[in-house]
C-alpha cells in the first residue's frame, strides 16, 4: 500500500451523498413511467369521480325511503328510470322512488344510497319490494370520496408503483415528468481478467464482476455501461476514466483488488483534474478497501475486487448514492426487512459493520437465518444467499436464535 | 345475473395452473437476461477456480515452512520469485521458500498457502521474516472450492438474480436458454369507461386497469399487450377476445364490473370455440365475481372491475399463473412476507379468504400493520398501502396486536 488510510464509518459516506447532482428531468409517457421515480408533485385539479357512482348492482334511492324496511315489512318503491352507462341521468329521484342502475353508473340527482339487486324484487313494471334499509352514502362512492379536488397526492421522489400509475391514469396524466435512469459505467481492472468470451489460461478468470454489477445497477432502476477490461496500466485506466467519467453521472472501477490496480487508480484518481478523494477505505468488512472519489460533481468508486465484497459493497453503500442521483426521497424503500432468526453463532469484530450472507429458510415458527460461510471471492456463496444481515459497529457477534433483520437480496 | 354460480376456492383455483401450457424458450445474452427464468439445467464445464488462487497480497509458501512463527520468533524464508497477475509460474516452492504474489495470482506448485504481506518484513534483496504461520490451505482458494467440475449449480425454474449471472459468467456463458415472457392482453371494457386521453363526462370515468395491470404484468416479469376499450357490446368483445387469445398466451378482460358487462364475458366465452369456465366465482374478497375460462390452452380471465379488486386478484389469484406460464419454479418466490403488528381489529368472514390493505409503520418495537380502510373502487386505497394481509378462510377476524404476515405491494 502507498500509504495507510484512514477508513471511514458508513454514516460518514453516506454524508457525502449531498455532494453530487441529481441528475435531470424528462417527460415519460404513463405506459413507460411504473418503477421510474416521481419528478414532479402531483395535485388533483378535479375531484375523483366527479359524479356519484354506485359500487353495486341495484336502485338508486333516497335512504330515507327505505328505512324500517325488512323481509317481513318491505319497503314498496316506484321505479322511475333506467341509469345508462357512461350517461349522466336527467331526471330526478323523489322520496318514494328507484332507478334502476348497475355498477360505475352515476347515482342521479335527489337519490343518497343505493340498494342492492339481491336485497330487492320486483312486483310489477313500475313496482319493487325493497327488504333491506340503506343509509344515506351507502352503496356508492360520493364525489371526491377517492380524491378531493386541489389533493396533493404524490410527491417527487416516489417510485411510480401501479397503483400510482392507476391513480396518474384516474386524473388523465397521459406524460409525467420523471427523473432520467441515472447512467453508470462500469469499468473492469487487472491483468488476470478476461473477458467471458475467452478460454482462460491458467493464472486467468473470466470477468465476473461486470455482470453481477450490471445487474445490481438494473436492479437499482439505472443504467449500466460497460467499458470492458483495462489492465494494469495507468495510460489506459486514465483514458477510460476520462472518457466514462465524460458519459456517465458515476463510474465503478472494478476489479483492482491487488495492491498494483489499487495503486493504479489511486494514482488516476490524482491525475484527474478536479478529482477530490471523499473515501479511501471503509470500515465495514467486507469491503474495506473502498474508494469515494468526486470527478468534477461525478462519483467516481474503486470497488473491492472480490465477487462477494463488490457486490455487497454496491447494495450496503453505493445504491443509495443511487438512489440519490436518481431522484429517489430517502424515506423510501427502506421498510423490507425480513425478520428471523440466526441459526448459528456470528462473529463480528467491533469498530466495524459486517455483513453476513444468510439464506432464509421457512420453518413451523418463523424464518430462520441459516449464515453462509465462505470466502468473499466465492461467487457460489451469494448464489446460496438471499439475504445479509447487518452486525453494527458496536456489536461484538450475535448468538444462535438471535432476532435479526434480513435484508432481502 | 344469468346463474347463481359456486364460488371456488383459492386452493382449487390455483390447482388449474397445470392446465396450461408453460412459454417457449428462447435464448438470451447474459447481458439482458438478469430478472428472466432460467429455461436449462447448469452443469459447471470446468473447476472454479482451475487454478488455485491468493485472496490476499504476500507470499506463496509452503505452511509448513511458518510453523511457530511469531513476532519474537519469526522463520526466515527465502524469496524465489514474483508471480505476475493472469500468468502461471513456471518455478516451484520448496521448503524455505517463498514467492511474491498480489490478490487474485495463481499460487505456484509446491505452495499451499499464502502470508499477508502485512506479517512479513523484507530483510534483503532476497529474504523475508515471517510473523505469522499459515496452515496449509490459508488465504487462498483451492482448486474447484468455489464450484467442482460437474457439479449441478443452477436448476432450470430460477429467477436469475444479478449472483447467478456472475456465476453464469464465471463459467464462460454467454448466451442462457430462458423462457419467454408470457405475453398478457388487457382488455378494458364497459360503456362508461374512456381513454385517459379524453376529457370525462358526466357519468364517464377513465380507464385505470389498464394502466394497473399493465404495471403489475411488467412487474410479474410478462409483457402487457393493450386492446384498448369495448364497449358493452358482445360483438365486439367477442371479435377482440379472439384476437388477444391469438396473440397472446393470457388475456384479462378488465373493467366489466357491471351485471350487463359480466353477462357479456359470459357470452363470449360461450360463443368462443372450445372455451371451458373454470371458474366462476372466488371465495375471496375482493375479487368474489373473478372468471377464469381455458381456451385452447390459453387462460382468459375475466377480472372484477373495481381498482382495488383486479389489482389484488392479479397479485393474490392471476399472478401464480403467470409464473407458471413464464417457467418459474413453484418454489421460487414465496418468502418474501413481512411480519409486522396489526394496529386495529379486522373482521373477516368465515368461508372465504380476505385481502385487508395495510400500510407499514416503522416503530421501536417492529413494524405496525395500519389496515387501510375504503371501498374497493378507491384507487387512492391502493396508493396509501404498501401491503396486504391474507386472513384465512377458517379465520373469523383479526385482533388489533395479532402477529401478521405482509405481503408487500
Amino acid at each position: 500500500m502507498k500509504e495507510f488510510f484512514k477508513v471511514t464509518d458508513l454514516e460518514t459516506v453516506f454524508n457525502y451523498r449531498n455532494a453530487f447532482e441529481r441528475v435531470s428531468v424528462e417527460k415519460a409517457d404513463l405506459t413507460d413511467a411504473i418503477g421510474r421515480i416521481l419528478a414532479e408533485d402531483i395535485v388533483a385539479e378535479e375531484d375523483l369521480p366527479d359524479f356519484a357512482r354506485t359500487i353495486v348492482d341495484g336502485y338508486a334511492v333516497q335512504g330515507a325511503s327505505t328505512f324500517g324496511a325488512s323481509e317481513g315489512n318491505p319497503a314498496y318503491l316506484t321505479i322511475t328510470g333506467n341509469i345508462l352507462m357512461g350517461q349522466s341521468p336527467e331526471f330526478e329521484i323523489a322520496p318514494g322512488e328507484a332507478a334502476r342502475i348497475a355498477t360505475g353508473g352515476m347515482v342521479p340527482r335527489g337519490a343518497d344510497s343505493v340498494v342492492m339487486i339481491e336485497h330487492t324484487e320486483i312486483i310489477d313494471d313500475t313496482t319493487i319490494e325493497v327488504y333491506r334499509s340503506v343509509a344515506p352514502g351507502q352503496n356508492m362512492i360520493a364525489v371526491g370520496e377517492d380524491i378531493e379536488k386541489h389533493a396533493a397526492v404524490l410527491n417527487k421522489g416516489q417510485i411510480i408503483r401501479p397503483q400510482e400509475a392507476g391513480l396518474l391514469a384516474a386524473l388523465g396524466r397521459q406524460q409525467i415528468a420523471v427523473y432520467q435512469k441515472p447512467v453508470i459505467g462500469i469499468i473492469s481492472t487487472g491483468d488476470e481478467i478476461i473477458p467471458i468470451t475467452e478460454k482462460p489460461r491458467r493464472g486467468q478468470i473470466r470477468d465476473i464482476n461486470s455482470y453481477t454489477l450490471a445487474g445490481l445497477i438494473k436492479a437499482a432502476g439505472a443504467v449500466a455501461r460497460s467499458y470492458g477490461i483495462v489492465k494494469d496500466n495507468f495510460e489506459m485506466l486514465l483514458e477510460k476514466c476520462k472518457l466514462a467519467l465524460d458519459q456517465c453521472q458515476m463510474v465503478l472501477i472494478s476489479g483492482g483488488s491487488s495492491v498494483g490496480s489499487r495503486d493504479y487508480t489511486v494514482d488516476v484518481l490524482s491525475a484527474l483534474r478536479d478529482a477530490k478523494i471523499l473515501v479511501h477505505g471503509i470500515s465495514i468488512s467486507p469491503g474495506k478497501p473502498t474508494i469515494l472519489a468526486s470527478v468534477n460533481n461525478k462519483s467516481l468508486w474503486g470497488m473491492p475486487g472480490h465477487v462477494v465484497s463488490a457486490m455487497i459493497v454496491f447494495l450496503m453503500v453505493v445504491k443509495p448514492f443511487v438512489d440519490h442521483l436518481g431522484g429517489r426521497s430517502a424515506t423510501e424503500g427502506g421498510v423490507q426487512r425480513l425478520q428471523a432468526k440466526l441459526s448459528r453463532n456470528v462473529a463480528s469484530k467491533q469498530g466495524r459493520v459486517d455483513f453476513i450472507r444468510v439464506g432464509l429458510r421457512k420453518e413451523d415458527d418463523g424464518l430462520w437465518a441459516d449464515p453462509v460461510l465462505g470466502k468473499s471471492g466465492l461467487i457460489s456463496t451469494m448464489v446460496n444467499a438471499n439475504g445479509l444481515i447487518q452486525i453494527d459497529i458496536n456489536t461484538e457477534g450475535l448468538e444462535k436464535g438471535a432476532e435479526v433483520e434480513v435484508i432481502p437480496i
